[in-house]
């Protein structure tokens, strides 16, 4: 099979050399040529569809698809699959433990008294106290509540579509997983539906003195609604590591808001030692002429 | 029973409900008196211990007992228990969790950059990539180290007496666990044996670009040794929340060290709801005349 890796983001010299020992009978190109069959694409250079009129499969580096559906140059027929990679997953738990962790122990607070060289204490929470409210129950929704679960902290979730998870009040109903949160980590696929859904009516239904994480994309949070929670002090501190323009403007009030830790769109990395299985499996079945894995519903936009 | 609450730092107002609605046959003073059979303490006003001829208990609010034991007042034929509380317990493993996770994804530099309003990226490690060596391997230690196991992390951890933990290196060997850490979380009572463990030559062994947490006691580490390692760059950054005098003083420059995260002695407070199962358990041991729990060793310091 040849195989294209074509991202204007991912570097190809640390993904290539895996690659090529992988899967050592494929090819493995950077231009496009018309006898491509599979395409590796975090976002590709413009112009690459075009050129790959035997494509079988567009396989994406991310998790997050909405860009690429977005593209009106790719093509329609050829099934789309996204990376489902497990050490992206467990990186990405890693992040919001960590948010809420430093929330939850007022740690983002104490540092603020660091600087100002201040002794002081505040009340200590349990984690049986505080409820975690998931924006999302796919792969990464449910190990993050897993991880949370074993902590001790109370956990709900929000989907789209009703699930079930031992120890998680599920819900389809936003209001309700909203109003008993403190924190809300939104873990969700941008779609139509899901664009602006933390705005200043549903954060308003967030317990009092919460945080808000962001690491799914910036168009999720209305940030306005997000600044003015923050200021009036319902919320007590945001993580925010998406957001509208990339890289953050540097002229952006976000970077010096008290109540705002950002980080650069770094929350979960795709892993090359872990995602590489399921490259490896997709390119495989398409040898053996098989449907690939993980394939994107272009209806629901993840 | 007769139990006097003395203590120079716990609130009595917040402790003296609970316990008489725990123990409602017993009766719970908050002066010295003849008559007192269990006196919990966690620093007591200076005198205390003198007024107290019939003392059968002294219960520590507190897990860390070096204070109480260096007492020239603490009488030497009263059985001494220290708090061993699953709520303290679990605070404690919140917080290393929360700072290795912080040093791990880089997120302490990510701050920095975000008050220098720059958006870079810094290599994402796996928590395999990534061995935690704890320093002490009781209640709190072993809860730590099964919480980072979890996560995916290595972990090996050092003991005076051998032990062993499924899936934790355990050894006896300082060296040996320290020159395979990444991140070492200090955990120890402090004890001569203990006192000043983190020196030059411990945090020379270290691998290099990692973190020292202390959650233990200020005299664990020779700070002038830890600011040399951060400031040659041997060491990323370092997580104190203890020190040699408490509160930290307002000219320490401790304080503004951009490699140093000060937190004001909060790692772990006890919490009330849980320990106090523990005290109920040790009166009603002391009123049938039988041995209390969680004893302390004078000999061994802990």
């Amino acid at each position: 099979v040849n195989v294209l890796f074509a991202s204007t983001i991912e570097p190809a010299e640390r993904w290539l050399p895996l690659l090529e020992r992988a899967l050592p009978q494929d090819r493995f190109l950077q231009e496009p040529r018309g006898d491509v069959e599979v395409a590796l694409v975090g976002i590709p250079p413009p112009g690459t569809f075009a050129r790959l009129p035997k494509l079988k499969l567009v396989q994406s580096l991310w998790m997050g698809v909405e860009k690429l559906l977005a593209d009106p140059e790719l093509p329609r027929g050829v099934p789309l699959a996204r990376m489902v990679d497990p050490g992206m997953v467990a990186a990405m738990s890693e992040t919001v433990l960590a948010h809420v962790l430093d929330w939850h122990r007022h740690f983002w607070l104490y540092r603020q008294w660091q600087r100002e060289k201040q002794w002081k204490h505040r009340r200590q929470f349990m984690a049986l106290d505080r409820t975690v409210g998931i924006l999302g129950l796919g792969e990464l929704g449910s190990d993050a509540a897993k991880k949370f679960l074993a902590l001790g902290f109370k956990v709900c979730g929000w989907s789209r579509r009703p699930k079930a998870m031992p120890g998680v009040h599920c819900s389809t109903d936003l209001d309700e997983v909203l109003s008993r949160s403190d924190a809300v980590v939104c873990l969700l696929p941008l779609t139509a539906q899901t664009k602006g859904i933390l705005n200043k009516a549903a954060l308003a239904k967030m317990r009092k003195s919460g945080c808000v994480i962001n690491v799914a994309r910036g168009a999720h949070l209305v940030l306005n609604d997000l600044l003015a929670a923050l200021d009036s002090g319902h919320l007590a501190h945001a993580y925010l590591d998406v957001f509208d323009e990339e890289p953050l403007p540097a002229d952006s009030p976000l970077w010096a808001h008290a109540g705002v830790t950002i980080t650069p769109h770094v929350a979960a990395l795709t892993e090359p030692r872990t995602a590489l299985p399921r490259i490896v499996e997709n390119v495989e079945r398409v040898r053996r002429g098989e449907t690939p894995l993980n394939l994107v519903d272009r209806e629901a936009g993840y």
